[in-house]
């Protein structure tokens, strides 16, 4: 973990808000994937943060890619990856999404079954499964609930897979995702028991791929011996697409204090907000907060952004030693779904990202300036 | 309103999704509201909306801007506004702000006692009140609310003028705001009457700003007589900020079918979802949805969207003929916070914008590509 001088530093050095990511924690998580679920295909799913230096170091590192946009695969194509190490996911992909994970060879994730006529010849799929099971997390993250738009529901499973192989395709195996961020190791053991009621109708595959929706905290060999369970049952190969995982623990977001204030509660006014980190406005999601300043004695604050929208907190009920102006705070957990998520909203340029590895930074991501937030816009 | 064959006409040109603006529906929101507070100064809100096209339509109308970051200052600055036509509000201000609001001689609205000492010297001011209301509307949106992060406590208020004068500033009023999209008349006679407490103490103003936050269907005529009122009682001249009224109506956002699914609800696949039109995820908002097609039997589906999100949902229990791939549908009341707030999560570029005006369209927003979706990112 980057400690508080190395943070103040690049606080100092590139301003903020900053994204700040460290190469050894991000290597540390891809080494925790690797000792848990031995040699399962890894699939980094972008969407959790696809900075193109990150990219170029997981593809590095031996690494796939999980894409569920046109922009995700030129970004898979922009840093080299071959076809056969891209899966192309997501519940409503278009017509030049389809293209051109045929034209890289990628496997396609099948999300429903009208999806087969979409498909272009000869493609390789694995079949999404909808579990329908409730998991311990946020509505918004619970992507294998029954109500929710992913999958195929279990009984429409086999049926899939035939029409798949009846029109040409190579049917390589399923795929399950229950959700995001989940705690509960059980979820995932009652997900593969459902999937593994499907084994007398589909026979042996190639494949089954887990998805990935681990908690930072989740217990990874528990979960990992699930899956193998689960891969054995069909003597299939084990894929995983983590995401979060590998990105989240390894970055913070740097902000600046702006001020304090009292309402009918105390703030912290923050130069971050909203618009770099939506997760905590979206989801609820509590990310840890670090102090890099001492003084005084601690006290209670909601830490609170430049947006004039009451919902732009970033933290709720944070002990913090007395802040002033200038002081500068970390945002933990912070390195995926932030900058990935982060928005123009308000004109605000967003910020850049910077990477220590080997003892010095790299800036992989420039801040943006305010031309470029209107660059888009033909002026009348 | 622009006809099905209109909103067709632009999707096949400009292809979706793609928000669609009207001007007359612009006119008539400005004319609705200057209708109801006759000769009250408005100044935009442009969070709401902050296309260089529809600013320079709004100033030619003799409409002044409120901003709340640089970068909204910079976009009034680029359109040729004057610093008197300028609000400078936000709760956490940054220097920036206050040097280039200085520079162009706009008017700031202090929200805390602290920013007396940070405005430069001789600022015109108003202070920001909170009158510690809760209105009917979302959580996220009340920010008039006394646990809220917004305002001087009505008791301080005072004691803030006081200060700005006695440091040279010229105290010209008093602001409130207590909310966005607030449907209750009775909220705003509230939040007055409130205000009108501090005749005593404060004296004449020469302004009274009385924000925006009225709902599309809001009593525009009731509310204006409550804040004539609430002037009159301070001597002051009415001033008003709003935002999503003037443009919320005037635009929708166009999004095509790419197929449908069932799990344990039927879903209608878009090519537009939380990326393009943030509202529905974020605070639960309600978009009308109108189809552009005809076909079959009426029945209730869910709009998702193409993210791997099970909150990327952009309306719910919404009746529809029944839908093909290719199909088109609108989204309204889409002119306020949906480019504003829409993001490249997973990669995707954000849509373009177009204006119909005098029968002509016109690209104000061009569709941005991939490459300009990494163009900060310095690859490794």
């Amino acid at each position: 973990m980057l400690s508080d001088a190395q943070l103040l530093d690049a606080a100092q050095r590139f301003g903020t808000p900053l994204y700040v990511y460290d190469a050894a924690e991000l290597d540390a998580a891809l080494s925790r994937v690797r000792t848990a679920f031995h040699d399962a295909r890894i699939f980094y799913a972008m969407k959790a943060n696809p900075n193109l230096t990150l990219l170029v170091r997981f593809k590095a590192a031996g690494v796939g890619f999980e894409c569920v946009s046109a922009g995700e695969l030129a970004r898979a194509v922009k840093v080299g990856m071959v076809g056969d190490e891209i899966l192309v996911n997501g519940p409503a992909k278009s017509d030049e999404e389809y293209a051109e994970g045929a034209r890289l060879g990628a496997t396609f994730i099948v999300d429903r079954a009208g999806e087969v006529g979409l498909l272009p010849p000869r493609s390789q799929a694995l079949v999404r499964v909808n579990p329908a099971l409730n998991v311990s997390t946020h509505d918004h993250l619970a992507t294998g609930a029954g109500s929710s738009k992913f999958g195929v529901p279990l009984a429409e499973v086999p049926a899939v897979l035939d029409a798949l192989r009846t029109a040409g395709h190579d049917a390589r195996g399923l795929h399950v995702h229950i959700g995001s961020a989940i705690r509960n190791a059980t979820d995932f053991a009652a997900a593969f028991s459902r999937l593994s009621e499907l084994r007398p109708a589909v026979g042996e595959l190639e494949v089954l791929d887990v998805g990935g929706g681990w908690g930072l905290n989740a217990d990874l060999g528990g979960i990992a011996e699930q899956a193998r369970g689960a891969a054995s049952v069909f003597g299939a190969r084990l894929w995983i697409e983590p995401g979060r995982y590998l990105v989240a623990e390894a970055g913070v977001l740097l902000s600046t204090v702006v001020g304090t204030k009292s309402t009918e509660r105390e703030f912290v006014l923050l130069d971050a907000g909203m618009t770099e980190l939506l997760r905590p406005m979206l989801y609820g999601a509590v990310h840890p907060v670090r102090a890099l300043w001492q003084r005084g004695e601690t006290d209670i604050y909601d830490l609170a952004g430049p947006a004039c929208e009451s919902g732009d907190v970033l933290a709720r009920d944070v002990p913090l030693p007395t802040p002033m102006r200038g002081d500068v705070l970390a945002l933990g957990q912070a390195g995926a779904y932030g900058t990935a998520m982060s928005s123009n909203y308000l004109s605000r340029p967003r910020p850049a990202e910077v990477l220590y590895e080997s003892g010095e930074w790299r800036v992989i991501r420039r801040r943006e300036n305010v031309e470029e937030v209107w660059a888009a816009e033909v002026q009348g």
